[in-house]
C-alpha cells in the first residue's frame, strides 16, 4: 500500500506527470502551528538545481488543501499537494517498448497489466518524494526538542563530493552516494523488541525511497567482524549514556537515549548519460539504449533531506504511541 | 506490537523463562498439509548444539494449539507452542542491578516501569526465535516452487567459519557475522513501489530478529560507489531476465523474476565471556561486569535459519496479497 | 482513523467549508474503466434539491488527481477530490459559544482543544459522503456482477415519504427515517467469523455514515421475538439457497449465497428549524437556541446512496481478499 | 481476521473440539494486578448451568501463558488459554451431510474448501467467547473509573425472562433476547468522526458475537420515527451534560461524557430441539433434520458478559488511543 505508520499515518499520491502530488497525514495531534513557509527549507533542499541534478525544476509550492485553520493543524486530515508544472511526456514514449535499466519500468508494465502511467515512471517516480518531504516537516514539528539530521558523506566513493560530482559530469557517468543520519534527543523507550523494532521501522521508511539500497545502524556491516568485547557500548551512567555507540542508539529494538545513528547505501542514478543495454519488446531483441528525459547524475545529493523526511515520520509515529 | 503482516499475519508471545513460548498465523490458508516433523529440519537447524553455541538445549517440540486438524491447516488461526523446559531462572538476579552491555536490561526496564520479566532476556530474549523458524516452516509450503536460503558467508571477519569459531573460543570473546539469503523462484510483481517495497518489508521483518545490524540488496553498499552504467542490469529476455544482477532482484520495490539477494550483518552476541563494563545501580557507579547465563560465542550460526524463516514469512505475505 | 478497509482502503479528506473535500483509494486494481461521467449517477442521488433538501447546492464535478490514465485506473491511488464552492461560513460563528444540539461542535471542541475548523461541522460535516459515494461508485465497478441497492423506506415513521416530508415541511421540524439494503449476487465466503464477520464489517462501514444510530441484518430486532424453528433458513438446494432469508444472507458472520439484506436507522437531521436549548459558554446558562444555516429537513432522503457506496467499499474489500 | 484493535489488539485462536482455545492481547499496558481469579467473576456468568442453558461445562480456569510475571503484566504480549475437557465430537459427523440451518456449516464447508474443523463448530464456535471475556475482564482493569455493565433485558419477546425460558422449554423452541448495555464513566472525546466513530468500533465488536443480528444506540430505531426538536438533547451544562440521552453518549462518531447506551438483538439458538429441514449432500434432498450435540435453548442468556467483554476491549483500545 500507500500508507506508512499506525498513528501517525501518511498516504502518498501522484504521478510523475500527472496533475498534482500529493500527501494526506491523518493522525496529526491539533494544535501545531503551520505556514506554506515552514515547508520551504525542507522543500529547497531537495530541489535540483545544484551541479549533477535535474535541470527538471518544480516550484514546489504547497497547497494546504485540508486540516489547516487559522494556521495551525486541526486533528482532522492534513491533505498537502503540489502541481506539476514542468512535465514533457513526450520524452517517455519509448519506455513502453524498451524498458529502461535499473527502472521499474518492466515491472510495473508486468505488475500493472500494462495500465500503470509510465510517463516519467508515473506514481514510481522519485517526483513523490516531494510528498515525503512535506510530511517530514511536519513530523519535525511533532518531535519537539528531537534533531534529525541526514547528510551526504560519499559519493561515487570519495568524501570529497564536490570532485565526485566533477568526475560523474567529465565522466557521463551516473553516481550513487552513502548518506549518514543522526537524531539526537530522543527518550528511552521507542520501539519494540521483535517486528516493531526501530530499526524494523526506520528501514521499512528509509527503503521506502527510490534508490536505497541498504541501511546499517550503528557500527552495521563492521559490527560484524568485531569482538562483543569491543562492539558492546559500556552503560556509564544512570541515564543510561554509554561511552561507545556501536548500537546507533538501540538495544533490542528499543531506544536506549543515545544518538540513533545509522547510515544509507544510494545506488547510482538509474538514468545515467552512457550508452546501455536493454530487451526490445518490439524487435524481440537486446539493443543499444540511450536514456531519455532530465534526470539526476549523481540523485544522492537530494537523498538526505528524504531520509531526514521518513525518519521524522517513523519516529513521529513511535512518538505518539509512546507518549 | 508482535505482529507481522497484512494477510499472512503471525503474532509470537512467549518469554525466555516462561512456560511456553508460541507463534499464531491468522489467515493461513487452508488445506496445507503439515505435521510435526515438517518442521524439525528448520528447528534443528536453529537449536544450539555446534561449538560456539550456548549449553542451553531444548528439545523444541511444536505442539499444535489450533487451527489444523486431520493434518491440514483449517484456514482457522493456526496456534503452535513449545515448552521452555530447561530454564535456570537464578542466573538473571543481578541485570536489576547490572544492565548487561549490549543488551536490552536497561531499556526494557525504563520502558516497562520495572514490570517486565527480566529472566534471560523476558519476551525479547532470542528464545522467541524458535516461534519465528516454526512460521518460516509453515510459511515456506505456501511458497510452492520458491525456495529461500540463507548461509554464514563469514564470522568474526573471516570465511573460514571453522576458523573462525576456534578463535573466538580461544579469545573467549563473542563474535559476529554476515548471513547471505538468497531466493529463487519469484515471479515478477511482488511489493509496492514505496511503502511497501520489498526492500521495506523484507527490512523490516529482518531487523526483527535480534542482533541484526545492517541490510543491504543485491549490491547494496557497494552499489553507492559503482557508476550507473556498471550497475544497472541490462534486461536480456522477454522475462525480464537480467545479465547481471546488481539490484537483488528488486527495481522500484517491486521484484523482477531474477534472484533476490540480499545480505545482513549480525553484530556479536552481547553476552561475551570477557569482562566488561556496566552502571551498577545500587553503587551508582561504574563497574567491572561478567555476563552469567549459558550463551552463544557466535549467535550468527543459529541466524541464517530465522532469516530464512522471516524472509519466507514476508514473501507468504507479498505473496498472497499478489496472487 | 479517517481510513477504512485492509486491500481496497480508503481515505477521506477536507472540511464542510475547505477547499475541496476529496478521497484516496489505495489497492484498487488496474484497469478498471472510469470516467467523470461514472460517478454522475450516484452523486446526483446524493445531491440536494428535492422538498426537504438543503438550499446550498454543490456542483459535485469530480476532479481525478491520481489513479487514472487513459480512462483506465492503473494501480496507483487513486484519488478523486471535489471543490466546495458554495460555502457561507459566517453562518457558523456563534457556534463557538453555543453548541448545537444534537451536533458534534461541543465533542469536536473538547477532543481538539478548540483548534477543530468548526465552520459547517468541519471535517465531521455529511458534506464528506460525496467522498464516500465517489469511491462507492467505483467498488461497485469492482464488484462485478452484484448489485447494491438502498431505498428510503419509511421517513417519520410514515412509509408515505412524500406525504412525510410535507408534514414535516409543514411542522417546521425534521425527521428521520429507515433505510434498506440488498445486496444480490455475492458468492458463498465472504466475511470471518468473529471480528471480521461481514456484519462487523458492514456495520462499521455504516456507521461512519453521520446520522446512523442503529443497523440490523435480516431479521434483526425482530429475530430476538422469534422461535428458532420459525428464524432458521432451511437450506433447499446444493448451492445453499435457502427457503426464507431471516439471517440476512449471512450465517457465522460469512455470505451464504442468498441475498445479503439489512436496515439503517436515520435519526432526524440535528439542524431542525423549532427553537431548542443549549448551554452557552459566554453566559454559563442553558438558553434558547435556532439553528443557522442551510439544512436537509430530512436528511434520510440522501442517505440511501451513501449506504450503497459505504457497503459497495466494503464488499470490495472482502471480495478482493476473498478473489 | 480474528484480530481486533489498534493498540490493545486481542487475537482469539482455538476450536470447540481442540486442545485449547485461548487470546492474545499485544499491547497491554505493564503494570496491571491480574489474577487467575480476577477473571473468575465474569467467566463464570459465560458458563453455562442455569436453566435454558447447555449440559456441556467447562471448568474455564485461565492458564496465563504468557506477559505475566508476579502478578503483574509485563508490557509484552497477554496469552491466556483454557482447555477444552468436555468434548464430544462424535455428536457432529452428520454436520458433513446435512448442514444444520442457521449454523455456518455449509459456508464453512465453502470458504474453507472442507478443510475446517466442523466438530462442534469448530473455530467458528460459541466456545470462542470464553476467550472474548477473558480478555474482556483485562480490559475492564484498563478502563479505571469507567463502568461497562449489560444485561438481558427481554428474551423471547418477554420481559420477564424466567417466564420467556420456562416457555421454551415447555416449547422445546429456542428463543433469542434483547441485551442493554451501558458504559458510565467515559470522557468526552472517545472515537472519530467517519470510519473510527464510536458506534462504528463497538458495532464492528460486538457483530463479532455469534447470535448478535442488530445494535441501536440511544433511541437508535426509534430514533427514526421521532421529529428531530423530540430528539436532540439539551445540552444543561458546562461538561456537555444532556437532559435527555436520546444519542446514547454519542455525537458525530465521539463520546459526549453522557453514559454510552446501545442495545444489541440476540436471534434465537440456531440449535432448537424443533425438528427442522435442510439439504442432504448425500441424497441430493431437502429432509428432516434433528440437531444432535448439547446446546443452549436460550444463549442470550450468556450473551451479557460477552457484550460487556466486547465493548470493553473496544474501548480500552480508544481509551490507549486517547490517553
Amino acid at each position: 500500500m500507500n500508507t506508512f505508520g499506525r498513528i501517525f499515518r501518511i498516504s502518498i499520491f501522484g504521478e510523475s506527470h500527472g496533475k498534482w502530488v500529493g500527501v494526506t497525514i491523518d493522525g496529526c495531534p491539533a494544535g501545531i502551528a503551520l505556514r506554506e513557509e515552514d515547508l520551504a527549507p525542507d522543500l529547497d533542499r531537495r530541489k535540483a538545481g545544484a551541479a549533477g541534478t535535474t535541470p527538471r525544476k518544480e516550484d514546489d509550492m504547497p497547497i494546504f488543501v485540508s486540516g489547516l485553520f487559522n494556521n495551525k493543524t486541526t486533528g482532522a486530515p492534513l491533505t498537502i499537494v503540489f502541481e506539476n508544472n514542468n512535465v514533457r511526456s513526450a520524452d517517455y514514449d519509448a519506455i513502453k517498448a524498451t524498458p529502461r535499466p535499473g527502472h521499474a519500468d518492466f515491472v510495473l508494465d508486468k505488475k500493472f497489466n500494462g495500465f500503470n502511467d509510465h510517463r516519467g515512471g508515473g506514481h514510481s517516480s522519485g517526483r513523490l518524494t516531494v510528498a515525503l518531504v512535506a510530511a517530514g516537516s511536519v513530523a519535525k514539528k511533532i518531535l519537539n526538542g528531537i534533531t534529525v539530521s541526514a547528510t551526504l558523506t560519499e559519493a561515487g566513493g570519495n568524501t570529497d563530493i564536490e570532485a565526485a560530482i566533477n568526475k560523474a559530469i567529465a565522466d557521463q557517468d551516473s553516481i550513487g552516494g552513502i548518506v549518514s543520519c543522526t537524531v539526537a534527543g530522543l527518550p528511552v523507550g521507542l520501539g519494540e523488541p521483535f517486528f516493531d523494532s526501530v530499526e524494523s521501522v526506520i528501514s521499512h521508511a528509509v527503503f521506502s525511497i527510490p534508490a536505497i539500497k541498504g541501511v546499517e545502524f550503528g557500527s552495521g556491516f563492521a559490527a560484524a567482524r568485531m569482538a562483543g568485547s569491543t562492539h558492546n557500548d559500556a552503560i556509564i551512567n544512570e541515564h543510561g549514556a554509554t561511552g561507545t555507540n556501536n548500537a546507533g542508539g538501540i538495544n533490542g529494538g528499543i531506544t536506549n537515549g543515545n544518538d540513533l545513528h545509522f547510515r544509507v547505501a544510494v545506488k547510482p542514478t538509474s538514468s545515467t548519460p552512457r550508452e546501455q543495454q536493454t530487451w526490445n519488446k518490439n524487435t524481440q531483441s537486446v539493443e543499444p539504449f540511450t536514456v531519455k528525459g532530465r534526470h539526476d547524475l549523481c540523485i544522492a545529493l537530494r537523498v538526505p533531506v528524504v531520509v531526514e523526511a521518513v525518519t521524522a515520520i517513523a519516529l513521529a509515529d513511535l512518538w505518539l504511541l509512546h507518549a
